[in-house]
């Protein structure tokens, strides 16, 4: 991981954050900057990432299909979502081409709409890419599967909070069922995909959420509606845990939530107004 | 107020909030600058105040012993305490010898330790004050109140968090009794000073606290006592209100608090992040 990270270590580009899961085998390397240096700090991370890892060795309770397994670009600070794009497609022309990995376009940067989800996208994971790879032709790079890198998802999209909810239960059938039922696709909340994970060596399950239209589903009514599922199979909340990073309004959205207080702002917070 | 707040407009010095209150018939400016300016742009601002404010006409349920009632000078970013009550001492001079207004230092500023703490100082108000002068000599200025603007305590210390919790209960004695478990001096938690209000215009009572510990006290556990004290009878809270400003780490931990999560940064905000 810190040698990824190294690798991404170039003039204009911030590393913004590093962290690793190691229930989820899975570690995210958040990096800012302009579109053509960020591009280029992100394909020696990835080419550094294929390198050392081999997926035919490697096993966790995340699904993915890649060594480099999910690359988005986020629009921040005056950027457009086309400009996201852009880097999504020379991002993944150079892994295709250069380090010979295929590469599907997902979300708004994919050029199949079937592509859009990213779940779609990794379905079959690792093990199924040859069969997926000669049905289905990636944007870039060889129809056949990295022997040992697999392939990788490159897309463009707007902020997204990942965020796992710890339940004080080992049951994976409750964080299932609870899962399922605060996710859009089960009936549950607008803009809210969630997934129950298996946490072995903390002896409890998780609900793993993606709040992928902020600020629409705001981050505490998300976790308040895992509290109460969770609750009638007599279950508590042990603990939450923010995945990368959020965007400022999520903080905010919580204090007001909580506080009570629905105009609190962050004018009103001293280091920021200094700032 | 506008002219208050435009008195105070120097250049070196930001205006960083301005709020008023119908209930507490009370406005706060909050500014910040280096110490020279910072000082300079105050007396603009308490001399424009004490023109324009006349106490022998003002009712209101907040304390008050001035037309500027209270300057509390806080070290900020690598300023020192030291720099702080040395601001607190210019201003007091100024105010005592230019506008006639007599000046108390208080907390960290106070020549004397009976002037430490503000309810102490502000005991008997603005109509108590010739007797109080008489017997208690202030630190500046007359030994008799300014004839409309009374007088004003001006001290230095950390940054407190002023916050008012609103219940739904027009009964006063909820919130008085609220008040005095939840405060320090009656037993409850440490740093925490607790007045209970009445907020005719808005038909609830009020807590308000003073969190002049911080973090040492963090904001959420105040508010959950309150929560529960009023629970007692009945009674629930309404909403909150933070007056002025608060330190970014009241944010942090009421996130940390209510989304169960201890290890929550600010490094993993992203506009933080960036900034």
């Amino acid at each position: 991981m810190r040698a990824i990270a190294s690798a991404a270590q170039i003039p204009g580009v911030k590393v913004l954050g590093m962290e690793g899961d190691r229930d989820h085998n899975r570690s995210v390397l958040t990096l800012a900057g302009e579109s053509g240096v960020l591009v280029e700090a992100v394909f020696q991370a990835a080419a550094t990432a294929a390198a050392q890892i081999d997926l035919r060795r490697h096993a966790g309770t995340h699904p993915r299909m890649g060594a480099v397994d999910v690359v988005p670009f986020i629009p921040l600070e005056g950027a457009t979502m086309d400009d996201a794009v852009g880097a999504a497609r020379q991002l993944g022309r150079r892994v295709g081409e250069e380090l010979g990995i295929p590469v599907y376009l997902y979300e708004r940067a994919a050029s199949n709409p079937a592509h859009r989800n990213l779940a779609d996208v990794r379905r079959g994971q690792f093990e199924g890419l040859a069969e997926r790879l000669a049905a289905d032709l990636p944007d870039y790079g060889p129809a056949v599967p990295h022997v040992s890198a697999g392939a990788v998802a490159i897309g463009a999209r707007l902020p997204l909070i990942a965020f796992n909810v710890f339940l004080n239960t080992a049951d994976i059938r409750v964080a299932q069922a609870v899962a399922k039922n605060v996710r859009h696709s089960g009936g549950g909340l607008s803009g809210v995909k969630a997934l129950a994970m298996d946490t072995v060596s903390q002896g409890q399950v998780q609900v793993s959420l993606n709040l992928v239209d902020y600020p629409r589903t705001a981050l505490p009514r998300a976790v308040e509606m895992v509290r109460q599922e969770a609750l009638q199979y007599g279950v508590s909340v042990s603990r939450t845990e923010l995945v990368g990073m959020m965007p400022v309004q999520a903080l905010l959205d919580t204090a007001r939530y909580y506080l009570q207080q629905p105009h609190l702002s962050m004018a009103q917070v001293l280091e920021w107004s200094l700032k």
